[in-house]
Parts: C-alpha cells; structure tokens; sequence
C-alpha cells in the first residue's frame, strides 16, 4: 500500500508547485524515443493498443508533436488557474463528512477504530477521491437520451453527481480497509505520522475495523443500485488481496520477473483508482469505450506513481542512489529499478536469490543499480505510462464545456505531478 | 464463532437421531409457563409479536396444545422420512462443488488459502446451506404472478433454485471468511480437528484469503443483481465484526446485562443465518411479511442454539455443572447461565468484575451458578426461542405440495435438534 503514503507526499509536496510540471513537459521531447525501445509489454489496454498501433505505423513524431501542443497550452492554461486539490476542495470537505457519517457504529470503540483515518486532519489529502471527483465532471457530457428539459436535467445530474461522490468515499473506505489489514500484516507502527491503528488498539480491532469498513462499502455500493458497479469494486479488493499475495509468496522466478512485477503493481496500487474511475463513467451512462479510457486513465497513472515511488526508494529527495529509504530492498521486495538493472547485468540475480538479510548483499545490490540504467529505464516506464494515462484523458468525446475542460486538464496536471515529483 | 464448532456437532452427533427429538416433543408440555414468565425482552420481531399477542390475551394453552398437536404429528411423519441433511444431500455436494470452484485464484499459495475448509473432507456438515436449501423448498409456495405455462415456470423455478443456492454458498463463504479472521484474532490453533489457517501458514494469510472470501462472495452477490439482497448480507458482515467488537470491548455493566448479551449474540451468531433465509424469501418474490418470517426462523433458531451451547459449556455431555470446557468464564465471556445467576444472586457481581484470571474466582462463580436456576433458565430461554423458530414456520402461508411440507418438517425438526443436543 505504498501508493497511500506516496500519494498523500505528492498531494502535500507538490501542491501548488507547478515547477516541477513545466520540468517535466520541457523534458518530453526527449522521451519518446524510450516509447519504441522499451521491452515492458503492456498488458493491452484500449489506450495502450492505440499508441502502440501509432508507434507501429511510424506516427509516433506527429502524435507526439501534436500531443506535446497540447499539453503545453495545457499548461499554460493551468497556470492561471487553481491546482487540482482546490478545484474540488469543496467537494472534497463533503466527502470527508460523509465518511465520518458512514463510519458511525453501534459499538463505540469499533467507531473509533473505523474513524480513525477520516478524522479531521489526519484524513490525508483524498488523493483518490480528487481523482474521482474530476473525472466525473471530465466525464459529464451531456448523454444524448437525456429529456431536453432542463429542470429534470438539473436533478438527473444532481442525483448523478451525489452518486458519482459516493464511489469516491466507497473508494477512500476501501482504501482505509486495506490500509488497516496491511498494517495488522507489516506490524507497521506508522501511518501518515500518527500511530497506525494496530500499534494503538491492536490488531484485533484493526482487523475488525477494516472488515466493518468493507461491510459499509459494501452496503453503500448496494444503495447505489448498479450490479456492475459492486461486482467491479468487489474485484477490486479481490486485487488488493492477490497484489499483497503475490508479494508475499514469490518463487526466485516471479520475483525477477517484469511481467509478475507489473502485475502485482497494478492489483496492489493501480486497480482500485482505474476500476473507481471506470465506475464514475458507467454510472454515467457512457458506452464501454469511454468506460474503458477512465478505466485506462486510473490505472495508468496507478503504474506510474508506483514506478516513482520504486525510485525514490532508492534515491529519495536527492537523485543520488541509496539515499532512499531501500525499504524495499530491505525487505525482500524486488521493484522496477533492481529489474531493469538485471536485464544489463544477469549475474544480478545470484544476488537477489540470496536475499538482503546480509548488509553486504545489499550493497552489492546498489552496485549493481548504480551503475546500470535501471533508474532510469525505471523512470522512463513511469512517464510512458503517465503519456497513456494523457492520452486517455484526450481521447475522450470532445466537450466544449468550460468545467469539463477544466477538469481534464487538471487530471493531465495530476500525470504530470505523479512523474515530477521528488518525494 | 462458535455457532459452527457446534454446530459441526450438531449435525454429526444427532444426525438421524430422533430420541432427543421425541424427548424434546413430549417435554413441551411442561415448558410452556415459561413463556409468560421469563423476564428476557425479546427485540420484537414479528413473530414474537404474534406469540406475545397471543400470550397476553390469555390464548397461550389453546396456541400450545394446537401447536404440540402439529408438532406430535410432525414427529411420526418425521420418523419415516430422511433427515433434514439427507433431505438435500445431493444439492448439498453441488454447493460444495461450487464453492471450491468458486475460490480458485490465480495466486497458488491464496487459493489453497482460501479453500482450505472447503475441501472434501474437512468442509463441515454445511449446517447454514442446509437450512437455506430447506428454506428455499419451504417457501417455494407457487407465486400467484408466474405464468401457467408449465415449460416456463419450470424454467423460472430452476433459475430461482440455483439462485437460492448461489445464496447458500455466499452464506458459507462469509461464514468461514469470519472463521479465518477469528481464528487469527484468537490466535486459535485448532478449527474442524485440522490445523487453524493461521496456525498453519500465517496470519497474514489469514487475513489475506478470508478477505479474498468476503471479496468473492461480493462479486457472487452482485450477479444476483437484487440490491436488497446485497445490502442485507453487507449488514451481516457488519453484525458479525459488532457482536466480535462488542464482546471485547465490554464495560462491567454491559457484561453484566442480559440485553447486550443478547444483542451481541443475535450480531454474532443469528444475523447470519436470519438474514440469510430473509434472502431466499425476498429472491423467490415473497411478501416482506414472509420474508420477516424466514428472519424469524433463522434467528430464533441461531439464538437458541447459542443458548444451548452457553449451556454445554458449563455442562459438557453430562448434565453436571463444571464438566464443560469452561472456556467462556476462562476467557472473561459471561454467558447466560451466569447472568441468570446473577438475577438471583446480585453478589455474583462482584466475582465477576474481578475478573477470572484467578481459578479461585472461577470456582467461586461456578458455585454460584450451581446454587442458581442459572443453567435451567437458560435452556427455558434456548426452548422459547426454537419455539418462536418453529412458530415462524408454522406461520408460513399454507401450501399443499409434499415437497414443501417435508422441508417445513424439516425445519421444526431442526428446532428440537439444537435444543437436544448434549453436546
């Protein structure tokens, strides 16, 4: 569940700072070349399918180029205009309330317990429920079947929106519920600067807590009355469940591997946003194509965040190697940087299978990364896969609303603060 | 949990056993006066409305004698017939086909997690499917809507089963989800004579597959495409972790009160097994009236049971005070027994609240309970509540099919068996 820590980094750190953005889009004409020599294959999404047909047909300058225009006068525009955080910062207050209103239990301690986390300033910065709710104005363009009337209109998009904003605490409880079972998992003694729950209650009551956060979840998604929707969230923690398996019981062979790498990012980070944000379309009644570009946007930027966040665990706020934390690595888990580095240097692996208990091997390790281009390989993947989350966004119906418009470009912003960031 | 441990007994010690039942038939007689006498404030469900109605306005000799009448006709028809296990034993070994098809994961190590009680073998007697297979045929009264053509309602009645019995197995995976966190809570090394998951691989995976559980049986749910039904085995999950809470968080008031014993009983142990049978009413298009019904059966049931097994702890197989497990005073669990003893000795009190971890206190409060109408009152309440259960189903709408009479009978004959068993 490092996308949580990260992601309340990001919303914190880079709040406001758009340096980091204009960094980035001045550095993507250096970047695309690392789209046709990569070897990562991408699991095959509708997006994913579009670029690599473009970069197949040699499109790939022109695509580029055009995207490029666009995302500079997108940037320019977003200047002048407020960060995405304060776009629904309103918002975003009625959720946290909601959440502390969902969170009411009979029995006072497990109140606690479940509440911990929604707590006013302890409730972290709702990352995911910021993506959610600028996806759904991104994604509110007026539905064809809709009556012309504007008074049954105003509340049709009312009820929707109220609906839209119930995903978005239905997420940030499943969130927290993961959250609370990782903890009672990792003995983990922290979570965003106060005492997790377990180290403060116990694991009893963290496990409790995160299973009545799920039953709540659970009964929310029911009122929303869309069998497609429970059936996609429930998957979602299906994918939280089998992420954090599949980390925990690794052959020699998974663990060297890019493909189970990926694979496991995308059900521990990446699954709950893409499925959220494929949730807000169905619920607005868009066809399964845009279904599957939101779908498209949340994952991708999911993958990208963990890249990031696999590279600053070696390098945290400097650029330098092992001024990280090397959590990871310290604990076992092979990411991106350690992959990459071993496809230049295979004797890499004789190391890893020795595990990082001995300091020694984890040096070596360090070595290893340090003088290979894994790091970077590492960060070229992340901002593919920040590009596609992009693209997604631009590919959507045209809409010539202001708000919608708006909102698109902020979810771009958000891509683009996912790959800058330092910490 | 312990509602499964017994159970598991239940149905293999009195499997085909019909002394206990006739003993049980031919003592009604005597127990009826402690329907009017009992100070336990039943939470007022429909049924025992009815029952108290009927109580207050002075018809109780005339309900009871019509009702032994039934029930002493129900037992020579019951001595011809199969069993209610054998009555779906066939449907039986289909559910438990599909649960195990039903937890198949991608990862190897969660999917051996996951199926670890549903393995032939170790998989229980599949107490809570039973009961829900026989609910199904029991309220299968043709519904006046369905067209006539016979080819048709075959169809529809097919349908209606196996989405009856999708029930019976979501029932199930719930149930050992809540087992897996449990058993991890209680650091328990034994379950069902094998090895707890926990003891065996861990509690991380524990936690892990009996999430994957309750994910699985969310998306199984959701293909029922009834909302109603969703929410409803939500809420049980929340009931399940409250009645947990609710027992390890007790203040020396609340432990000591007959109310929040009850409540957390019902949260515990019936609200699954009640809100289970209220979903076959509602998926077959009954009334809300039949489906309260349904509710009634399966808590009454679920509540006696548990009274029963308060009972046998203190008792064990003989009838003696001290030959149980004693694990309830053992673990600071006060239960029935000792809270009736209480009412009769307020003294009791003080014992209590000091706690057990001393043997000295535990033989002290032992006394007391033998000295008091403690276990007595306690199985007189356990006998109200089956009666209330079979009340339920003698309330159900008449119905002439063989079928559905058998699996009525079967159900009453349930209702004796939890209230026999000796151990």
């Amino acid at each position: 569940m490092l996308f949580s820590r990260g992601l309340y980094r990001i919303s914190k750190n880079l709040r406001g700072s758009l340096n980091g953005c204009r960094r980035y889009l001045s550095s993507r004409g250096q970047n695309h070349q690392f789209l046709l020599s990569n070897n990562y294959q991408s699991t095959g999404s509708s997006t994913e399918r579009v670029l690599r047909s473009l970069i197949f047909t040699k499109n790939l300058p022109t695509l580029y180029s055009a995207r490029h225009q666009i995302h500079n006068q997108s940037s320019s525009i977003i200047e002048d205009e407020l960060d995405p955080f304060s776009l629904v910062a309103d918002e975003l207050s009625h959720v946290a309330n909601s959440l502390r209103a969902m969170v009411i239990a009979e029995v006072p301690k497990l109140a606690s317990a479940a509440e911990y986390f929604f707590k006013m300033g302890v409730e972290g910065k709702r990352f995911r429920p910021t993506i959610i709710l600028l996806m759904s104005t991104a994604l509110n363009v007026q539905i064809p079947e809709l009556p012309t009337s504007n008074e049954l209109e105003g509340t049709l998009t009312t009820e929707l929106r109220s609906r839209q904003r119930c995903i978005a605490e239905i997420t940030e409880m499943i969130h927290v519920a993961s959250l609370l079972h990782d903890d009672v998992l990792d003995d983990a003694d922290t979570r965003r600067g106060i005492g997790s729950l377990n180290f403060v209650m116990g694991n009893k009551l963290a496990v409790l807590a995160g299973d009545f956060l799920l039953s709540r979840a659970c009964v929310a998604l029911a009122s929303l009355k869309n069998t497609e929707v429970v059936s996609l969230l429930a998957t979602v923690v299906e994918h939280l469940v089998t992420g954090e398996t599949m980390q925990m019981t690794t052959t020699s062979d998974q663990r060297c591997s890019m493909d189970y790498y990926m694979q496991k990012t995308y059900y521990k980070t990446a699954s709950l946003i893409s499925n959220s944000c494929k949730a807000i379309a169905l619920l607005a009644g868009h066809t399964a194509e845009v279904a599957m570009l939101a779908f498209d946007y949340g994952k991708n930027l999911g993958l990208a965040f963990q890249l990031i966040d696999d590279v600053l665990d070696f390098t945290g706020t400097s650029a330098s190697l092992g001024k990280g934390s090397l959590s990871d690595i310290h604990h076992g888990i092979i990411t991106a940087p350690v992959l990459f580095a071993m496809e230049e240097f295979p004797e890499l692996r004789d190391v890893v299978d020795k595990g990082f208990d001995n300091p020694a091997n984890v040096n070596l390790a360090l070595e290893y990364v340090g003088k290979s281009r894994g790091i970077q390989k590492t960060r070229e993947l992340a901002i593919k896969h920040a590009n596609l989350a992009a693209v997604a966004i631009d590919s959507l119906p045209e809409n010539d609303d202001e708000e919608v418009k708006r909102s698109r470009r902020a979810l771009i912003d958000l891509t683009h603060r996912v790959i800058t960031r330092t910490k």
